[in-house]
């Protein structure tokens, strides 16, 4: 945490030192920063289990593991050629819900305009709403790549209700995502209405395969701005045990990481990755997943941006 | 639990209220009801770690989760257009075991007489013994469809044994189930003789998948009165750690729920759903699977009778 | 659950049957009831680890244990000589936070209209404050005798606010306690303010013994309204892992328990046990430590109105 | 296990080796020996929670911290003056429970003709019941030293069933143990008869202190023979989480230690540790404790019979 | 542990004995032993968790589930056809690791001398090169097949350095492994030279299925003489909880399972399961794992000598 | 993390933000500092179970909880008082053992050569040691006040034994600890030979009471320069289950917290807190008991600094 190089490694034993994401440099200085990684530790709005608040911890415990070496597949080194920090978390009164949505926009609006995109440590799938809303005042109505179980459009026209099931249902009524360019990955409960997103449900992925699932991906997507949420429940609860609402017949580990690693090449613009509940990750597998969801976001978000 | 109507839902919070099967009346009352979901909370007959008694109540609380919205995938709504009921627990002595058998047998018998089919939620396999006598008196010879890691036809030719590993042994040699029509899937573990049913083994799931299955499966039991009886062991034990006996190599989840789904059209009299151990389901992915296993019970018990 | 009497006890096994408290009728209808349990599955006020909306749901399972005696050393049976009925959990809209107050004051104001008192189960401790509003409506500024590591009379003159550790200090504001005839137990936090409630920390008790800790308690309060509000932190951790903001040092369940018995005779109209987190109760002996208070709770309340 | 030696203390890590209780010779050949522990894993006949059977293994695995050094505070080193044995488990036919009673007697019949006491490893409280019977043919009726925080003499006429709360109400009926030369300590649960036992509950505990308990236990029992029995949920659920039917404000570890230590002197002829229950032992603690007293147990036998 | 027979089964209850591996004798005696099962409770030398000392003891209590029927798929039965005994564990001098290779070389060299082979169990994966350097004392230069999240193949040339992650850079440098004829299966780590061995990665594995990948094995290999290491973090944390250095993405157990079936007909000289942390192994099915592999790898061993 | 202010407290949430210990700044600047909180965390010198190598983080995480208020019962605010800071951890080879006392030696004296003094976060036992060897060039020998179950004293002339349970006796030996002014709490295992060291054992706790302890050591200490070093296995495995070595009858938290405030006056020169392995800390408490240790050393260590 006291050294001076922005890229690169200290040396430190993976259970030792703090614990920031992939060991970058904790800083709220964002000159010259390329990525910034922040946390969301909110989970006010869940239907179910709660916990996510712890998300961000456990997820920069579980990165320990990763930074020594280049991500497996991807054949370059973001944190070697790109400066990456972790920005820390968003502070917020617990006691103050309401208060909450507003807090949050205004802190990635304010990374936004220093310049480097976000991957935020949720929290609960909430907090995407509020970053959606600072990333459409730049970007316009945005592709979503929306990995889930849950479809997260179920109708609530209250917009003042804080609620992980609906607020893509809100986004896209309030214009901040384009439903015709978006997709969901890994659905499987039900929903009247998809309001116009594309679907490819959990059963098609074990059905058609990763590298078929990433080419239908970035055929609705093109090269529209696209930001990816990564609602952890869309893998099975062998995978991902800490989530607040699982459901069975979820993607395996594998099938996201082929799918993360071929969509390579979309106009990613920020991300994020939610749901990590470390109270039921009684295997821990929950929070590596996480870890490894933020890091290919990281790889994908640079991937375009990378000296070839 | 005080809701005068007999479908639909009533508004309780997912981590609130009676936690009844899916939210169901609870009730000893019969008349008018389609379909009775009923605990057996019994564990005194198994070879290795005891603990399913306490099966029942699990499935019940992770089935919180799953009113909201119809089954994915099944195009009808089982809880509002029939009416299913929550009917308990079998009460017994345990410090009596050796009359256990007769009391299950006769608690099934009663539901059977009032003319709904019965979900059972176990308990150890053994409990699909004494269900079975039940069922064979009305319905004669049944096929069985069996999805388990062990086939549970050892040999033992001692009638009053109480043991969850020779009971389709000797349901067979009674005339309980016909072999023939009956099928075993998942099966992962070595016995000299399957008594003549049908066997398609965890690997045969793997290489050939679940639709396949679910084809071979339908036509060994064509449109004979069939019974259902899913042990949970028969998922590998990243699915399903929760369980006595278990057995690498299983099934994943959602083979099971492809499966499941995809046989729909059996004709199907009753099912339980056993060897369900909260003890030892440290990730709770064994009481979610057994509460999908119960719906999907539900779903394929109701398929026939539904309007369409 | 279905059977006809009112007290007593229906025949289910421990680990079989539905899971209402003590194996009471779970009914909205209160004629002739003499004692309400009820659970407030709220937790969105908490400083640090969230979790207790399962507390109703934890309590009421560990009492499965409790009701085939008496409780110990009491000399009466309650369940036989009362008509305690179990309320069910009161519903609300997690996603709409600032409603939850009226809500719940509405709830008890409902049952305390009916006539019956109330031990309520929670939740985080910030249900005390809507409950005690019901009350003071009733009976006027109350004792308040207040098991807990912490004062919850930190300052916030944000009425608005709904936080677990400043409702005392609200509470005493508006009048609804009268904090002369009040007292803590179990306090091992610092705070520049008790408000002037009367304490009795951690360390008094260890070395003062129960007796004397309830004599001082029974002086201070003497037969004054009291209500009684179990923050489970008050134990130490050995004693009641499960809660959200631990502190070492506590009560032992012994002293606990001794002193609960020990002011028998105090007028109490009302009382509450909180902050029990099943997701951190990893040795289940804070759910069964929240059992037995609610016990002894219904004890405490019936005492002055047992026929000797 | 493969040493020549029978006393003293092999070379093993404390953390590899085959896991005899305090690394004692696996044998049963029991010719020369002083004393034999055993043990017997049987969890049928429990009212809540099984798992017992496996009671005996997480005893011997946390039996492997203590070998090293002899006990602390009773000055002579049992391992290196006796000849200890361990005999391993009984085997048994859990699927007949009706035949278990004798197969148990037989088992310690056999030993104690061969001349050495038993310690056995429980198992739930049951396997007590049919010990008793093996010692008092050899012994007459025998003075009981119960730790337990239940009577275990709830009515039960009916010899045939198997139940772990009822065996003490046979056994004294049965006149296998002499009630008023019996001591139960540790007691918290209401019954209306104790069946002629002396009873030092687990309040009287608390407040006359470890030193003053012992001092009744000798009075009571004098230098009859005696046989002792401890039920680990006599400690309080923080010690000992891991048992089936726990209850709050029970002893604490070292009320129990220092109790076993200071009635040094009586005449045992045998004990047991029963109710550890390895799945709900979530600290280890409960192990932990078992394994103690179970090596008290060995003082105990051998104080009368060390060479001063 | 006292049955006079070399194979075969005596009477154990699975939760109940002495838990030798698939409950072989315990023995140091190799005279006519075909094959030596033994423990080497090593984990120094390890980047993140330690824990796997461990290892050996939960393998040997997860076997005991599996010696009542012959291994599933292979149509033969090791236990009755061989004697297989389990020779315990390395007792070695933890607070002297320098000593600690030396030591292991030494312990294994002098079973080989005796005749049979060994099936180790760790440990963590720093054990496969002491082990290694007996093994080319008498083989020459090895076959590896080498199952594993990561190469363990990073450079260093320290060779006095114990590191669970630079052994096989040592042991190509040294000779005692041929990497030409050596293949690494489940791969997902970056590493800049994986020193010549082939490379299967994780994701070849879920995209060509496991019996074309037993298929390229068995090319590479051949009939040289070949060592099988099984790092259990091959597998997904999924299926393998209980391990340090965990990578998701990994092997699901039934492509394991098949492999090593499918790849029967290598001349296996000897093998190791590794990095086996039961502290870490909240599901079980680490262990469980491990004992299957350990069980396949005596399949593997004998397959080639048995009478067909 | 980037707030200039040296004292006082930065707006976190609890759940939130960078774990420092107690929020202080994470530093390598020494400059003006009262106190240095390091982490070492070291494990490989253990006996039985590893893991305390996690121990700082947990230690850490569970100080969050902690610095809202000033430590109760201290009557003053070390946090706003002085300058705290968090030095991080030390990193060392964990490959190379026998590198790793020097390597700790040189960081404490360098953090000593610069002023403050040091409180360690462990790490096993032995870190004491070589923390030690920095003290005793400093101050010579010192007095030892040592809470442990273990003397520690285990002879042992190898002088390159790395081991947990010898090093006291090495620093008697080479004179770093004078005995005589030394005194070791808790103790509760055999040793032939306390080295001179005064022992208060587990059982004299219990039964003279904390107060009367404090003043026992007090007067041992007198004021000499004492280094305070608190193995968290001194509490019962109760109260810190989360460590390697667990032995029952040890102390209660509220007696380690009072012993620990009542020494308030002796010549405090360092401290370190021992021994706390997350890996088996199941309910938390071993965290949290290590943190507040921690929080209770720097009270005592700028007690004689304050401004009264
Ligand atoms: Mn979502
Ligand atoms: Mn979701
Ligand atoms: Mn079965
Ligand atoms: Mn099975
Ligand atoms: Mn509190
Ligand atoms: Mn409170
Ligand atoms: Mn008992
Ligand atoms: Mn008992
Ligand atoms: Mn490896
Ligand atoms: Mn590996
Ligand atoms: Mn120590
Ligand atoms: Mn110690």
């Amino acid at each position: 945490f006291t050294r001076p190089e922005r890229r690169g490694l200290a040396f430190e034993n993976t259970f030792g030192g703090a614990t920031s994401f992939l060991r970058r440099r904790y800083t709220k200085d964002l000159s010259g920063v390329d990525l910034v990684v922040t946390g969301v530790p909110f989970d006010q709005a869940v239907t179910n289990r709660p916990g996510t608040r712890f998300g961000p911890r456990a997820i920069r415990e579980a990165s320990t593991l990763q930074p020594f070496d280049p991500p497996y597949g991807w054949g370059f080194s973001p944190l070697d050629e790109f400066d990456i920090v972790d920005y820390g978390d968003l502070a917020f009164d617990y006691a103050d819900v309401a208060a909450f949505p507003d807090r949050l926009t205004d802190h990635v609006r304010t990374i936004l305009q220093a310049g480097p995109g976000t991957i935020a440590l949720g929290g609960d799938h909430y907090v995407t709403f509020p970053i959606l809303r600072a990333y459409a005042e730049r970007f316009g109505p945005l592709s979503l790549i929306h990995f889930d179980a849950h479809s997260d459009t179920w109708p609530d026209d209250d917009m003042s209700r804080i609620d992980h099931g609906t607020m893509f249902y809100k986004a896209i009524k309030l214009g901040l995502i384009d439903p015709a360019r978006s997709v969901q990955i890994g659905i499987r409960t039900h929903n009247d209405d998809f309001m116009g997103m594309n679907v490819i449900d959990a059963r098609s992925v074990h059905e058609e395969g990763a590298a078929e699932v990433a080419r239908r991906i970035r055929r609705i997507v093109g090269d529209h701005p696209c930001y990816l949420t990564f609602d952890i429940d869309c893998l099975d609860p062998a995978f991902a045990p800490g989530t607040g609402t699982p459901v069975w017949g979820g993607l395996a580990s594998w099938q996201a990481a082929a799918i993360l690693r071929d969509i390579a090449g979309v106009r990613l613009v920020g991300g994020d990755v939610v749901e990590v509940s470390p109270a039921y990750d009684t295997t821990g597998a929950t929070a590596i997943a996480g870890a490894h969801v933020a890091h290919e976001l990281i790889c994908l978000y640079l991937w375009m941006r990378r000296s070839t």
